[in-house]
């Protein structure tokens, strides 16, 4: 089984985190996809955190796990925080796929989205 | 004349703030769009400020400014910190049409941004 974990900061403003949670839910149900399991998890200051997250979907039954980091800019969090993080529950799931994929702020999409949104559509 | 601003958080990392800043030179260069002005400004920490940002559009010729915030989530800085800085702005220019889209968080094309990216696309 395949799982996708999106993962955010994470903020004292719990809007902010269900706002995540939402897409996550979204992509679960709605997207064209092949991830069995989509879930989303935080860096800090709200729940679940990252290794609880992997551990959800390992629990579920994954064995391949992307994880996609639902970052702007690639900051400390991004370059530093998140793949010490990964790097330590690869080693706890030796036998579990996990990937880190470029965060969202790098994609040429966005550039589209951004113009998409500018322009009311 | 038509300006696209697109008004990110600031860092006080600055290849941080250069990505925004590149985003806005690949729109310019690149994007298919109807903007003869394509901007960015940042709202606190990095330069230019969302006014200076909004002056800078104006001395170019801009009389239709669409302001684009760069943000994931709808917390305090989307929803109270931008407004009022544009409703300043507004009221220091009433003959400019100023009009602030969605964050980009909240578009639908996030979803499918994620799911490209986590399928290596």
């Amino acid at each position: 089984m395949k799982a996708l974990l999106i993962i955010a900061h994470g903020s004292r403003r719990q809007a902010s985190n269900d706002e995540v949670k939402k897409i996550a839910t979204q992509i679960r149900e709605h997207g064209q996809h092949d991830f069995d399991i989509v879930e989303s998890a935080f860096l800090e200051l709200a729940s679940p955190l990252i290794p609880e997250g992997i551990e959800h979907c390992v629990k579920s039954g994954a064995k391949q796990i992307v994880v996609s980091p639902y970052f702007l800019n690639s900051g400390k969090h991004v370059t530093e925080d998140i793949p010490e993080i990964i790097a330590e529950v690869k080693a706890a799931h030796p036998d579990i796929i996990i990937e880190v994929t470029p965060h969202v702020g790098s994609s040429p999409i966005m550039l589209d989205l951004i113009l998409k949104t500018a322009s009311g559509s």
